[in-house]
């Protein structure tokens, strides 16, 4: 069963609920949980023959609230009955478009962080020219520590070899440049950290190459993440309302586009965002999926079978088995890095 | 008289000496710095009769090389000679496709910051969907403090003034989400640092809205400005890969597309960077102009166009004197405001 927090999102509750159905329609278990007054309008005739159980709540956490506060302060709220149900096992996956880091904070507090996880992040698939990297954080943690951007690689290793079965995926650190010099503080040290790492680290990449299958991981803080992942569809949006406002001079010119409709929309589902509908919670306890604040029904129907698929095939909990293991190795691995940079950096000054 | 680095770039010494050519034919006055066996075999027989000088030197600064070192070691270098050659006023402004964070340090040595200013900034104008916005730092700072990105934001304002005639630039700052409380800590410092200034700043802004011609100036640290800036440039390309490959399946599709041909090449043009091919260096005394690294010879003469242009409108100069007089009233401005944020946060924690 999936707890699905029917407050959360620009479109909510009405988009949210109309996700839920369309999910629940392929059989997807769902207990939908939100305000009475809210959720009950949007329910079909017929939602009584689906397998969708409601949970009522009074509380709803708002986008624009600051998330320990509300976490705090809102205990009956949607994302809070939401993760207790995960937490007491009345349902396996929490699914959400609210408020991002509202979700985060109460997965650390009710569902718990894996041990050794120093911050859980948010990791997506994000279209390459053939294929697809996996980017983390795309936005739970935007001031990162070299430690935290270090084990956000060893996430992306083990996610990857669970998710796609690759064994040794090529991992990548966004920076401003490919030389080990360039990149923030923390950047740096997090090369420093990975270069010596037993990780297929293949140095740092930047923004512009990542279309070019280079590489299958890509490690950022949550805030330079964000910022690319909604760059890549403003710009998107951008480049197809420019071809309409060059079309818009002569009919010819529109005749040619139509021409081309079908294209355009092969490219369009590529970087569709509501095509997959969810991003992946990593370093928790249970299955946590984020959505995009703006999602329509579309979106969260697809981020709800995103969800479904997760627990079927069971990737967070081979996830966190495999991420165990390797914390036990290489947590201490950090530590044996750290000291040699440390005592490396003491003598340089000496 | 521009001073161009011969040696910078992935395709110097030739492209730059190509395209320093080609400008110098539009009859821009050049000054072309480099070893004499790496640009004399580029030079066209004629280059007598053209508005170029040469400069020889006997060091090259290397892409990957560390900018403070390669700048205390090596003064025998273009970028070093070139920055002299400026400060001394054989030319009026210095234009480099070399490695950047040279640049920077050669700038603030030799040519020297304005007085007030905490760090220079490179500037550059980014396309939106009818028009532009102009983004700064996209690349010299990596770490910026909120005073910093404060003062991004004054700079943004004055050569706005200046160059667009705009007299109440909409200036937003780029973060991970609008509300206030979304962004790094410095970011959020830097917001309530820039809500009680007398810019008109609109609040934070996603990069995923600056398509939508919301905002005149974007301020952002070097780092997430680089990253957003080549995030452009890669997801135009591959889009462009996409929309071929997908043609490839059938030969309609391929004619359809052929047809499209004029459209994709006015698309193109308006993602193109070597269309201006250079950013300008914000906060230093004379002009300085970096070109993307990977610069051919067409993007370097629309560089040296552009530095030319520059110079023509005197920009720096009333940039310079503008920004001056700003900073004497905000600078004052920033530093009540710090007390101001201090004193609450104090009143708070009591």
């Amino acid at each position: 069963m999936i707890a699905v927090d029917a407050m959360g999102g620009d479109q909510a509750p009405h988009a949210i609920v109309q996700g839920a159905i369309a999910a629940a329609r392929h059989g997807i278990p769902i207990l939908l949980i939100g305000q009475q007054e809210a959720i009950t309008p949007h329910l079909p005739s017929d939602w009584h023959t689906l397998p969708i159980k409601l949970e009522f709540c009074t509380d709803a956490i708002l986008m624009e609230e600051d998330p320990s506060r509300a976490i705090r302060t809102k205990p009956n709220s949607s994302i809070v009955k939401g993760m207790r149900a995960v937490a007491q096992g009345t349902a396996t996956a929490f699914f959400s478009a609210g408020n991002s880091g509202a979700v985060l904070v109460a997965s650390i507090f009710i569902i718990g962080r894996l041990p050794g996880v120093f911050r859980p992040a948010i990791g997506t698939f994000l279209p390459s020219r053939t294929s697809s990297f996996f980017c983390l954080d795309i936005g739970a943690n935007v001031d990162c520590k070299a430690q935290y951007l270090y084990q956000f690689a060893i996430m992306g290793h083990a996610y990857l070899q669970i998710a796609k079965g690759i064994v040794h995926p090529r991992i990548g650190l966004l920076s401003n440049g490919h030389e080990p010099y360039k990149g923030s503080i923390e950047v740096k040290k997090a090369y420093d950290y990975l270069k010596q790492s037993d990780l297929n680290f293949i140095g740092n990449v930047e923004s512009r190459e990542l279309g070019e299958d280079i590489v299958d991981v890509v490690v950022c803080d949550g805030f330079v993440g964000n910022v690319m992942l909604k760059t890549m569809q403003g710009i998107a949006r951008t480049m197809f309302h420019w071809m309409k406002d060059e079309a818009k001079s002569s009919w010819i010119q529109r005749c040619f586009l139509w021409l081309n409709q079908g294209l355009f929309k092969a490219i369009k589902h590529r970087m569709d965002y509501t095509a997959i509908g969810g991003a992946l919670l990593l370093g928790v306890n249970h299955p946590v999926i984020v959505a995009h604040g703006s999602s329509d029904a579309r979106a969260i129907e697809n981020g709800i079978k995103f969800a479904y698929r997760i627990v079927q095939e069971e990737q967070v909990k081979k996830f966190n088995i495999l991420l165990k293991s390797f914390l036990d190795d290489n947590h201490t691995l950090a530590n044996v890095i750290k000291q040699k940079v440390r005592s490396l950096l003491h003598w340089r000054q000496r």
